[in-house]
């Protein structure tokens, strides 16, 4: 939110690398969808999806592609990735709130606490002994920043965040309110038919330019810490468990769950609801699909599944049936070979 | 929890339209379950599973329907929907804490906060510039309310709620714990092996007499807003991407993930664990069963599962194997087919 | 984190009834994983996994089994159960910051709130009338204790814990931040279709030893209360509803929900991800493995599945076609039988 401004097309034209079909005085004052669009507003068309809503779109102007451009009803804004030039102009039109430096006096933090004076730190964050906070930093209300923890230039942490001891975050990260980054691990010897602590001493090291989504939980290591690199994109309620590694820029949605000591490489996607078991790597530019479960080392790119997709309950149930006749199926077919003296053929070499 | 107090039976029965078969006289001080109850306690039958604790039970009064009266061996409340009477005569019993008007020395709100005087703003809310809070609210501790929040007349936020830039709250919603309302969506363009952030300018419309569980993530809107409708009712740990829109009425069980832009009807029951791909519709009056996962729209009423239920485990390990054969075994029938001159009949229409 | 001691072999051996291959006199002053350690570390081997790296460890020191102590190239302390020792061991190297005893002043504690002067309450917390605290308690900062909460001795709320009304906190349990104890339980009665909110008047009980993860949700119980009995422990984002029964000694992967009325049995072991219809019982010493979906009543020990491991997509939807057509096949084998005179032979025992 935060105020808005205003910018003619000819402007954002020459900033962007953008062809202009269109008048370059005219100005835009936000952005919209194609379908709430109207007038003063600029919209963009990047998924195949919305393409139906370009003719009647109300907009000043759209961003898109040149092979787009032709259906489009305004203004254009002609480049070859429409979704990063939208993406780019309305962090223009629509900046963050300014930053006020300094601490709150509200807020809770201790004398050793190292707070760069150009940060702000909002009422009611609470930040140790010991921590650190950089230049130009958003400290958000009810953070919690425990002892040891470094946060770099220019984080965000919008509200609410806890990072436990020793937790460090890269430069321009933000965090989403309600994450946990450096809870302790899940870690826990058997004996004698109970379960005995395992002292979590390790802690998360969180790459530059991070994002880590709402509700979101980052383990800290057993004792080597847990590593976030940087670029990394993590959506709302995904759990990750303590010495799990993810490569740079991979992108991770919602309600994913990745076990103990998983290595995932650089510039995956991993769709939501997915699993990982624990201790198994995952190769660089690797896709996991929503709700697939991980059970085994993934060593070649490549797009990888295993969920179901609903059907009417009366039809599922009848094809859950049939799934566990399965080995029966397969001894009748079996009977019929030896019956009719058909050799099973190929069977060897297909499976 | 709260003070509770102690009505007479006849009062009840009058109140609630319910057939009294007992003496009006008897008085209930407080709810308990078949199983559990003593004298003095009102307890109801309404799962039948629970109809083999009636006939033991030593409640002084249960709620049931005429076909259950029979075996109750208390006084009984005899009434078509015994559940939702029993839900009002609970709330009777044990009425909230009464409100405590006004706002606690140790809360932060900001001097252009609007604030209802009959609201009661628990210690350490902090309330931004320009929110507003409505007659009769409950702000809980530790609930964060941004610049612009609209929070509608007996709404309660328990605990540690934070609502995001522009949030509106209907009417009478209550939202648990650590839920986090208008936390920024999940947009990022690719450029070049790498994400950029994509500015969510939208926010959440939440409608009136809605429930949001202890830890669920509601995103705000990409650009138009994230909208649920009047009656939804959500569990806990269910994640809203930006830009769905969930209808009136509908039901959401916890750990339940609904992606960008996926839109639900009214009346829909969504179970524990479900998972929605996005920009996808669902038609009103959709039933979608636990852990299933939507892919495609779905456009009439009926109920969808796509789960497996469990099995032991060399028993379901047994059926995976088979599973994993199927394309063989689809070709040794069809090489029976040939061999034995049957042809593969209805296939065709089966399909 | 906090202070780090330094131990010998010697003073580590007796302690803890190992058997000393080394110099009792070298000093150990932290652990460190195999591969990871340098001197002056503690190493364990107890997962086979990480065999392969005992040979090249510098720690000074690896706790392993008699069976593996052969390939140490370092000192030796054998035990039986390794990780149980190693826990104690890295207990003692890496303890606890010690309890700073007393209210902080930016600490919100009720009046007729009862705090044991031993106790520590961080800034921030919030303690409601009614509420106590047991000797030597950490209540970490931005916790909430609702009337009514009982804390016993020794637990340690890391920070930014809910706990409800009536909730009780058995002797030793650990939460993590994020946590929220005793929000509502998802009940609502059907009524005109739409829902009316059925008051949750249970608590929830948690007995000694228990561990809760960050941001996992517990609900109060609807009538009785929610109870999860001593030695369990809980990971991450975990959703247990109300009235659930949880056993002594059972664990719980990240990610899991359990529905509401659910009775597990004690030193169960539940794989992340896994789901729980309402209503059911599990019996003691079941194996839930991860993403398994339990729908029915489990009535004898054992391990359950019923999840998919992930193929490439291209395989996967290949074998979702087959599935699909698993009716189909039956119908063509069936057709078989009959033409070639085939009986199905043992199909009825078979299944």
């Amino acid at each position: 939110m935060g105020a808005t401004v205003s910018l003619t097309l000819g402007e954002l034209a020459v900033r962007f690398g953008c062809e202009l079909r269109g008048d370059p005085d005219t100005r835009i004052e936000r952005v919209a969808t194609l379908a709430g669009a109207s007038p003063g507003s600029l919209s963009f068309l990047a998924n195949p999806h919305y393409r139906g809503q370009l003719p009647a779109t109300r907009a000043s102007a759209v961003v898109l592609t040149r092979e787009a451009a032709g259906d489009c009803p305004a203004a254009a804004l002609v480049c070859a990735n429409p979704y990063a030039t939208y993406a780019r102009i309305a962090a223009l039109l629509h900046p963050p709130a300014p930053l006020v430096p300094g601490v709150h006096p509200r807020a809770v933090v201790a004398a050793g606490a190292r707070i760069d004076p150009s940060a702000e730190i909002a009422p009611l964050a609470v930040i140790a002994e010991g921590a650190s906070v950089a230049a130009r930093c958003f400290i958000g209300p009810h953070c919690v920043l425990a002892p040891g923890v470094k946060v770099a230039e220019d984080v965000r942490l919008v509200a609410r965040v806890t990072l436990g001891p020793g937790v460090q975050l890269g430069a321009r990260s933000i965090v989403q309110p309600g994450a946990v980054i450096g809870g302790d691990g899940f870690g826990f010897a058997p004996e004698s038919g109970t379960w005995l602590k395992v002292p979590q001493v390790g802690s998360v090291r969180v790459g530059a330019d991070v994002e880590i989504g709402a509700n979101t939980t980052i383990d800290r290591g057993a004792i080597d810490d847990t590593v976030i690199e940087e670029g990394v994109k993590l959506d709302n309620l995904i759990q990750i468990a303590h010495n799990v590694h993810i490569g740079a820029h991979t992108a991770v949605a919602a309600n994913v769950g990745i076990s103990g000591s998983v290595t995932i490489g650089k510039r995956c996607m991993i769709g939501g609801g997915a699993g990982f078991a624990g201790h198994l790597k995952v190769a660089d530019d690797v896709v996991i699909t929503g709700y697939a479960m991980v059970t085994r080392s993934i060593e070649r790119a490549g797009v990888y599944s295993s969920a179901f997709p609903c059907e009417e309950a009366h039809a599922w149930w009848r094809l859950i049936a049939h799934f566990k006749r399965l080995g029966t199926l397969e001894g009748r077919v079996r009977r019929i070979e030896r019956a009719a003296g058909v050799r099973a053929g190929q069977r060897q070499s297909d499976e």
